[in-house]
């Protein structure tokens, strides 16, 4: 009777005494268990993606004074554990991705990772050789496919983007079970894409799957857990919960005569919603801090971060300035105090009105007569940028960036103004979808006041202003982003679909003239399968639907 | 007698009419000088780096179309090109790095590249599939090995990234020559290895390479062009010029039979300048901008950057704003006018004191009595950036951004303030270099005054404030800064050098814990071999030396 425990944890990228220290704590209490083996995730050691640390010998270095100190536990139990090997071959890379199987104090076998994601947020043929050989392991009488995350994932694809398919390899030498080692990041669809895989998976090589994740944020990217076990029927002994640390242990007899079919259900304004507030925790938790700053406006945007802020760091650690221009509507701040009170959090009010005649008039030899402009409306945003930024430097408060995904889409935000902070929150959110978690956080009592969902949104950056004069009704504006941005469709195809050809070529020209503000912007939260950022690369001066 | 054109030409990405365009220009222009051969560039029609504009079916077909008209346009002539092309067999990446050989309105060979770079600035094995044959073209009695930019650079390396070499696989055909369509970046030494890695080939293979690069800037990367014609004896038969297009035509039975050799002579810091100057005048051009404002100090940072800006784009397109402050020195506004009449750009003077104070003032009931830190040092920096965009966006003027790379490295700046701006000129150079380049700007006549040259460096934002109060002389830290941030050697590396233990340790973490400023700076002019930017890719949560 074998006994497999799977550690879902929150590494922090480069923390080796960190992260060694949390793994040599779940081995201990796989031990306790009585477990045989014990599986932590992909890379674990260090942290996933170490990015560029990887080309520095020390940061390899480290980790294997790491899997050293994880051999010397290992007396009784044998352990799982992902991190980088140094490629022995003079040629190809210098590096392996790779999974440890270490028992009785040796290193009974190393399988390097063979499918090596290179696209979206993902680099890994910038630094890793692709495994060629593929051995099972046997253990206390079973074999065992070592696999490392994307290994599993060349299946039932229509177009497959690898050549080789390392479980078919491992298929013909009969293995008892997989064990796949993961960081597999969070977006609202793909928890339902990796239970398909893992199902097809099972259907084809009807072998149980131990299927082990990371939890946890890493700057923008966050993973979500739902570590999973397949029985080899084609059901799900278990799948572990999301956003949380887990420890589990399980019997592989018990998983392979079990008929249980248990799924989570998935709602995908909950998991964005838990995935914000586990992306701001680890942000500020990782780096250090603990207090975060938001300017309030009165507007949805705002509301909702500081919601998620207060949620992920507690009330007391959020500060919200209110600045109100000659522009902004009383309700802007009365609908902010009546947030920030719901809230339990601290605010002041800052008038931005002298601040910006002092600006207007040093500026005024330069200006003359010039008619109010975009320079005056950016003026506006940049002096509240510049207040928070001030307390911040004071106090020691993170700024939030509030920016959703639309506007950050089609540039309708000022940088260094209302696009300023350290992390975006909701900058991977659509602004329908931010809507959506507005009524998610107000479903059990009114935290957002009603007035900030219902009203028309506006910058109030001159007056009587609405997002409506110059952006497309946001239902419209978001299925074309999404259509171009996650969906990689052309102007053609998105006409094509019934949208007017003059806005749609309008929009997918904003989203590209841009990408120069994009690319000063803080990392937003990742929850969509296509988020600004590292996972999506554009040329500046490129000249393209431009 | 066979005549080869090379067509070193600045491309524009996604810019398929004007790319285009140009190649047929030369097309046409081949054919008075009656060329068997015309040579263009790496995904010349689609300019280089196109990044995930790949992904897009329309780019690929837009791609496609050119590759059409250039079809027609062969009659009497082949043309060599490079241009995406898609990956027929269904496993694999979607796409082929290839060139074209196309004669006679036929395609008669589509040469896939082998080996993809995919390391610094490169992320080629992202879009495209690696080339698994290599067929030599034969065309008018001479066979033909068609290669792209880095098939010819697996040779002669210690530690070579690839496990085939392309050059070989074609080496049992017995090519009479070999022809290389590039897009190889600038960086101060990469020209030299280029030609070594040609010299190494001709020596090992004894025919004639004709090699032809891009020339232009596409934002941060810039290409340097010096398309290089090798002998089979091993000598350069001509090394076209550096950063300027240029098209030369060939006599192959002269290259064959040749025996001269000359190199031009290389210089860094006349290197780097022209690379800079390039560097603004294609941000500007391919963007469709022409006047740029500059924050002007009084320091060499900003002094160094507008003659480059001027040299680029005109003195009548460079505008700068003199800010001082009640910290600033009487000799920064002299120096800074002087240096504005020695360029013949237009100047203003606007006092940020009156806006600090009224700042001060709104920010008093949060501040009280705290004393002084870094938050007011921050708020002037601040509010000169805000001057800066006011003015652009009233007047239409792209802010250019002054940091150097040692500040950029330590975090030495303060975001929204002297870090704003749309390109960063100088931030891929270090303060000793920055020193250079002023030099070498003032060896014919003084256009920097000597004083910006000699005095100590300081930021300015308390009173007697230096630099050199809280960095370590520059010729230590830049030198640090190299073995880390080029050299990629770790802490314990470093020190074996002999520099201090405390002074090194404290310098890698500065640039470590200071990635989440540059995450959010302007595009920086690449000049080295490691440029902070897309070709450096670092966590920002990460917890390492640190």
């Amino acid at each position: 009777m074998m006994k497999i425990a799977l550690a879902q944890l929150n590494y922090h990228i480069g923390n080796f005494e960190g992260n060694l220290s949390k793994i040599l704590g779940h081995i201990a209490k796989a031990k306790i268990d009585g477990a045989d083996i014990v599986c932590f995730g992909e890379l674990a050691l260090c942290g996933y993606p170490p990015r560029d640390f990887l080309e520095f010998s020390d940061f390899i270095r480290q980790s294997e004074k790491g899997i050293e100190a994880i051999r010397k536990a290992s007396k009784g139990i044998a352990i799982v554990v992902g991190a980088p090997t140094v490629n022995p071959v003079v040629e190809g890379k210098d590096l392996y991705n790779s999974a440890y199987f270490i028992a009785e104090e040796k290193i009974l076998h190393v399988q390097h990772k063979a499918l090596l994601p290179t696209y979206d947020i993902f680099d890994e043929y910038r630094y890793f050789e692709p495994a060629n050989s593929f051995e099972l392991v046997e253990y206390k009488g079973k074999k065992i496919a070592l696999t490392v995350c994307e290994d599993i994932w060349n299946i039932g694809n229509e177009n497959p983007l690898y050549t080789i398919c390392p479980l078919d390899e491992y298929a013909g030498q009969n293995p008892d079970f997989i064990l796949n080692l993961s960081a597999s990041p969070f977006s609202y669809n793909h928890a339902e894409e990796r239970i398909e895989v893992l199902k097809a998976n099972v259907a084809r090589y009807k072998v149980p799957i131990f299927y082990v994740n990371h939890v946890g944020a890493q700057t923008e990217v966050i993973f979500d857990g739902g570590s999973v076990v397949m029985s080899p029927n084609n059901t799900i002994y278990e799948e572990m919960p999301y956003f949380v640390e887990d420890y589990r242990c399980y019997n592989l007899d018990q998983v392979l005569k079990a008929n249980k079919n248990i799924e989570q259900p998935k709602d995908k304004i909950l998991e964005i919603h838990d995935a914000l507030v586990l992306g701001v925790k680890d942000y500020f938790g990782k780096l250090g801090f603990s207090k975060c700053i938001i300017g309030l406006s009165g507007g949805i945007d705002s509301a909702v971060t500081t919601v998620i802020a207060s949620r992920a760091l507690g009330p007391q650690n959020v500060r919200v300035l209110l600045m109100p221009s000659q522009f902004s509507s009383e309700h802007s701040i009365n609908d902010s105090v009546e947030l920030s009170k719901n809230l339990g959090i601290q605010y002041d009010i800052v008038k931005i009105e002298d601040i910006y005649h002092c600006y207007k008039q040093e500026l005024n030899p330069l200006f003359g007569d010039l008619p109010f402009n975009i320079a005056e409306e950016n003026l506006q945003a940049r002096i509240r940028g510049m207040l928070l930024m001030a307390v911040s430097n004071k106090f020691g408060h993170i700024v939030l960036n509030t920016s959703n995904k639309s506007e950050a889409a089609v540039g309708y935000g000022t940088l260094y103004g209302d696009m300023c902070g350290g992390l975006s929150v909701i900058g991977d959110v659509y602004k329908t979808d931010v809507y959506a978690l507005a009524r998610f956080m107000n479903k059990d009592m009114e935290v957002i006041p009603e007035h900030i969902i219902t009203k028309p949104p506006s910058a109030e950056l001159r007056p009587n202003q609405k997002d409506s004069d110059s952006l497309p009704d946001y239902d419209i504006l978001d299925k074309i982003l999404e259509l171009y941005i996650e969906g990689r469709q052309g102007p053609n195809e998105i006409i094509a679909r019934g949208y007017d050809e003059k806005l749609v070529k309008r929009i997918l020209r904003l989203v590209n003239i841009n990408e120069f503000k994009r690319y000063q912007t803080a990392p937003a939260l990742r929850v969509s399968s296509k988020a600004f950022g590292m996972g999506r690369r554009m040329p500046i001066v490129g000249k393209y639907l431009s």
